[in-house]
């Protein structure tokens, strides 16, 4: 993405609202938020990515002379705001939680301060970039949880709704924990391992399975995971693998990564048979890989059933992040600045309460519990609130305000998870590589409580607002009503 | 895509059979079968698409230097090999159906007929491509077909799976059956109708609604859809958009293309309330246009309901396909040429029944009933079978071999559906403009039976394969087992 204009990624909305704002010269200073309303999978927590493909979009953003052709033959801008258009660039103030982190619902990830034109225009392509990469780390950190410290592949290119999703998808998965990827191009863009041995159409073009395990084995003896099913993995395909691994080993080679992979069948029952005969021939170090069409329920129930399988390749239940293929953020518009500088909050009414915003220029503190560092809550304040660890600090449910709790002071400590990303159109951020941002998402999900990364029916940590904000909302809303 | 060297958009195991056929010499010319399996969201059948990236694809494989040398980096291949790779460009032939076709379950919707090494290097990226485009192609006509007439505009490019599910999801949408796109990309890139007026946004920015609408219907007088339900949807936003629609009606406006848009809450409700309104008004001709989560049972449910809503924005539910988010197009061996030059057919069993392949080298034709010009059968034939349409057709199901039927000659006539898009490297196909194939799908879906198009259990039509490519597959199997 790095050398791609998406300028033209966005909704035509978003111009027909800018030339309205430029025709009316109306571009006062607004905030907008990124956010999402509901965690993915009924899960209790997302891991948030695709920071950096924003920022390469915004540092990108420039409407070439065919760009504005294009939009000329529309019949709908004037030359003056085309005029304009052409020498767009982005001047504005973007604030972002760093990739790899936990986050919750209804917390700003992306916070965009520009003028109002600017803002609006890159509404689609940042919602576009943080919905789906969000989406497919969540998805893969909930695989990850399930296999329960074995390595997880990403093999899912071929079912990726396009190349980009096959690309930051993996990107996305590398983030939220797999230890590698099929995907070349996702390896050689980002830095990451890529992995892969062969397919069907392999065993088939030899004339027999042994001759075609055998011409595997010779090319690659250090890393020999034959697939195991064509015809009948436990009448042919174990017993061919173990055939080719003893051949190995009488002409002396070091059998240092090797094993079977199994692609079809009930994977508890035949991984089971086959790590018996793979012990009786004196190969209890090979490895067992599956894959065919897993996702983190079936693995779950997999590893439950004592499957005797350490490495899984995940395809398209995680590149498409199958029962639940979108993560729902929006970006709505939070504040406007008045002409003495002060932002102004502004709210959004709906039919559903648990779609009205959170007004105004806000932050996010973590709230860790001291003695063991997991997360206690996440606080949503205004941008210029501050807090005394020392003091004792009352938390409250937004909705549910009955429902209370001090924590008391010195028992927690606070963490701002927003961070500068742009300053008047300039990045100040430096994104780390995605291995670090992986190992960071890491530590990240250490700071979760078990029962909070469960995947049936987790427990939800709490979001709750300042009372300041609180107060400012419940305002807002009387005065609306 | 067309500037996109995606040529390392590949599984690794793609480059270690590569090199491993380049160890061995072995490289001759085989063929593979793109085909999938069952169609989406349970329907009667599927509409491919894509197959135009496909080419673009293909058109620009090559390996740069910088993919040499990041191949290199992972101290797996010869360097024999990485010569072979930087000199590679693909010289075999390929079929297809062209997009915007009907399609059904086991049918070879692309096949390569290549030196093994190519055919295989190309499989992941043809399924990636294919597989996307045709899903959401599919997925769009099920919603169109719900709408029962009414436009549907795509809206999706929020919540699509990164850029490319985006752009190319759009183009999908369109050739499946919308009448334009909210996505400004694929509007320039596909010279397709683009559409979109505002957000909630635009209403909150100013001091009030009606401001707002007031604002908007200046600047876009012939185009002035307002968007109703940012703050109460029957008691301020309707009767804000009657004010000003009679306020411009008094300007001596002439009104053409004008209406409100529905965005949440009870749609069956809202609009038969909202039509009164605007019906007591004088407003017979507003346009009532809906979003808001919708998809083809929604539609299909609001339709059904009488909902006043006759142009219909979708978004998340399309561009995902989210009940069904992939396609499942699968690449398989069926034929390796022999030192005599004939294709001798492979087969792949499996333990599912259903996943056993179809051997040799195939084509397929469709047959319609002469009367109604409606889709009898697709018979899946050896290439060099000929058939004479006015002699009886046998038909028999390939499983079920006793379920048969027998079209009388001249009753029925047959159509070829692979066409030739490259031989021996070249391309020969030329690819039609989106709109171009938008309409040939359209003619594509009048050749299906209402009880097919069906959205609930569907008549599902038959794929039958000719005797002799049952015998031939037949006798396959009972060698292998």
């Amino acid at each position: 993405m790095e050398k791609r204009n998406l300028t033209l990624l966005t909704d035509l909305y978003e111009l027909t609202m800018m030339q309205g704002y430029f025709d009316k010269g109306q571009n006062e200073t607004v905030i907008f938020d990124m956010f999402y309303r509901s965690n993915p999978c009924d899960g209790g927590y997302a891991i948030c990515a695709g920071l950096e493909q924003v920022i390469e979009y915004i540092k990108n953003l420039n409407f070439t002379y065919e760009d504005i052709d294009y939009l000329r033959s529309l019949n709908i801008f004037s030359e003056g705001f085309l005029n304009y258009l052409s020498g767009f660039h982005f001047t504005g103030d973007i604030y972002g939680i760093p990739e790899g982190s936990v986050i919750f619902p209804k917390e700003p990830l992306v916070k965009v301060i520009a003028p109002i034109m600017e803002a609006q225009l890159v509404e689609t392509a940042i919602l576009n970039i943080i919905n789906h990469q969000s989406l497919i780390a969540t998805k893969t950190s909930r695989v990850v949880f399930a296999a329960n410290g074995d390595g997880i592949m990403e093999f899912g290119l071929r079912r990726a709704q396009g190349p980009d999703a096959g690309i930051y998808g993996a990107r996305a998965a590398m983030i939220g924990g797999c230890v590698g990827t099929s995907n070349v191009l996702a390896g050689q863009a980002f830095d990451v391992p890529v992995s892969g041995t062969h397919a069907h159409s392999w065993i088939m073009s030899f004339k027999d399975e042994y001759t075609a395990f055998k011409h595997y084995s010779d090319i690659y003896p250090n890393n020999c995971i034959l697939l195991v099913d064509t015809y009948d993995t436990l009448k042919s395909g174990v017993p061919n693998a173990i055939r080719v691994f003893q051949e190995m080993k009488n002409a002396g080679i070091t059998l240092s990564r090797y094993g079977i992979r199994l692609d079809s069948g009930d994977l508890a029952y035949l991984s089971k048979e086959a790590r018996k005969l793979l012990d009786l021939a004196g190969f209890e170090d090979a490895i067992i890989s599956a894959s065919n069409d897993l996702d983190e329920y079936l693995l779950h129930d997999l590893k439950m059933q004592d499957a005797k399988i350490t490495s899984w390749g995940v395809g398209t239940n995680l590149i498409t992040s199958k029962d639940c293929p979108s993560f729902g953020g929006v970006y709505k518009l939070a504040a406007i600045q008045n002409e003495a500088g002060d932002f102004v909050p502004k709210i959004k009414i709906s039919e559903n309460s648990t779609k009205i915003t959170n007004p105004g220029n806000k932050t996010i503190y973590r709230i860790y519990e001291k003695e063991s560092g997991k997360i206690k809550a996440d606080l949503i304040t205004f941008a210029d609130e501050t807090f005394d660890e020392s003091e004792d600090l009352l938390l409250f449910d937004p909705v549910d305000t009955w429902k209370k709790t001090t924590l008391p002071g010195n028992s927690y400590y606070m963490r701002e998870l927003l961070l500068p990303v742009f300053i008047k159109g300039e990045c100040v951020y430096h994104s780390p590589s995605v291995m670090e941002i992986a190992k960071y998402c890491e530590e990240e999900k250490n700071t979760l409580w078990d029962e909070t990364k469960r995947l049936f029916y987790p427990h939800q940590i709490y979001v709750d607002l300042s009372s300041k904000l609180w107060k400012v909302k419940q305002d807002l809303l009387n005065k609306l009503s």
